[in-house]
């Protein structure tokens, strides 16, 4: 796509599309939206960004995002009780355990997974403090709920490794059919695993 | 979707859940991409929409998007001397017009198309200027380049009657078949405007 004849403009465009996902197309929709908006309600956009990444802070024990020390899971007694870690990727995914009301204990949060090809690293990660915490936590469980892909099996297996000497149990959560899907349209390493990891049928319900 | 257990992250999240075409969700991953780079960054980007919006300038003649008093295209004595005035409702519009290097003359910029439903009168829109353009600059030609909606032509039909009373040639650009589509997959009332307004066969290539 050419660039437009404002250098502003193309700054503006330029800013949109660096955003994961945003096309050049999009950008200058969202640069022009932007040029019809009032200068207040512009500045009231670019700040709550600026303010969200400067002001915004991590729990210091589990990497959740976080207006205190400790976020709000961490510092529920309740759920520190429970001696269980679930290890995640990032936040969103502890917004999806959350509403499945399923999981009482603690998260711990990576900060994404190891990527050669990206190059991230362990060091890059959040898996020193988790070996920590482990180790000074008391923890009974440390469940691996990160995405069912190469890199999340990888980084799972990775941390597995490192908390073979500590007197820990690990376990992945259960990889198989989506509930509601049919058999036919499941592909075959799904298929495969779920009759692998089939399950007692007084369990399975 | 359930609010994030922060503010912060909350209101960064609402601002780009504000820009259109962007649901909370993408405007989630969008919030957390942000938080993943480093401050700079998102100085950087705030700072570039912040200033595209403070310092861009519209040419005083056609509304176009501009550094200085006047655009490009007006500011060039070749394109103002054809005499012709292309009604367009954004400045995209002229990049694709522009890109196809068939039009010589110079451009009016709505900033928009009438549209009762969203609260858009003939009065919030750059009619009254190309009115006042058309009656001084002894245009001969006024061409709409509008959107082939309804609201589009609305929009046409609103400006061809304003200037019913000056003498000057409207013309609206042609509506058929796109090049290189087929005929069986066009819809009918394109089908029967082509039919409608069919050019002699030796102006047709």
């Amino acid at each position: 796509m050419n660039n437009t004849s404002s250098k502003l403009l193309d700054q503006g465009v330029e800013a949109f599309a660096s955003l994961p996902g945003i096309g050049r197309k999009t950008a200058l929709r969202l640069a022009l939206h932007m040029l019809r908006q009032s200068p207040d309600h512009v500045h009231n956009f670019a700040s709550s960004i600026t303010k969200m990444r400067d002001e915004i802070k991590f729990c210091s024990r589990c990497h959740n995002i976080s207006e205190f020390h400790l976020c709000e899971i961490c510092a529920n007694p309740k759920r520190s009780d429970h001696k269980t870690i679930c290890v995640v990727e990032d936040m969103r995914d502890i917004i999806a355990i959350e509403n499945t009301q399923q999981y009482f204990g603690t998260y711990h949060v990576l900060g994404g997974h190891i990527s050669p090809v990206d190059g991230i690293g362990p060091t890059d990660l959040n898996i020193e403090s988790l070996v920590k915490r482990v180790e000074t936590e008391g923890t009974e469980e440390v469940i691996f709920a990160l995405n069912s892909t190469m890199e999340g099996d990888t980084t799972s297996f990775y941390i597995h490794r490192r908390l073979l000497k500590i007197d820990v149990k690990t376990s992945v959560i259960a990889r198989g059919i989506p509930v509601g899907d049919e058999l036919e349209y499941t592909d075959e390493i799904t298929l495969g695993r779920s009759l692998l990891h089939r399950t007692p049928f007084d369990n399975s319900l």
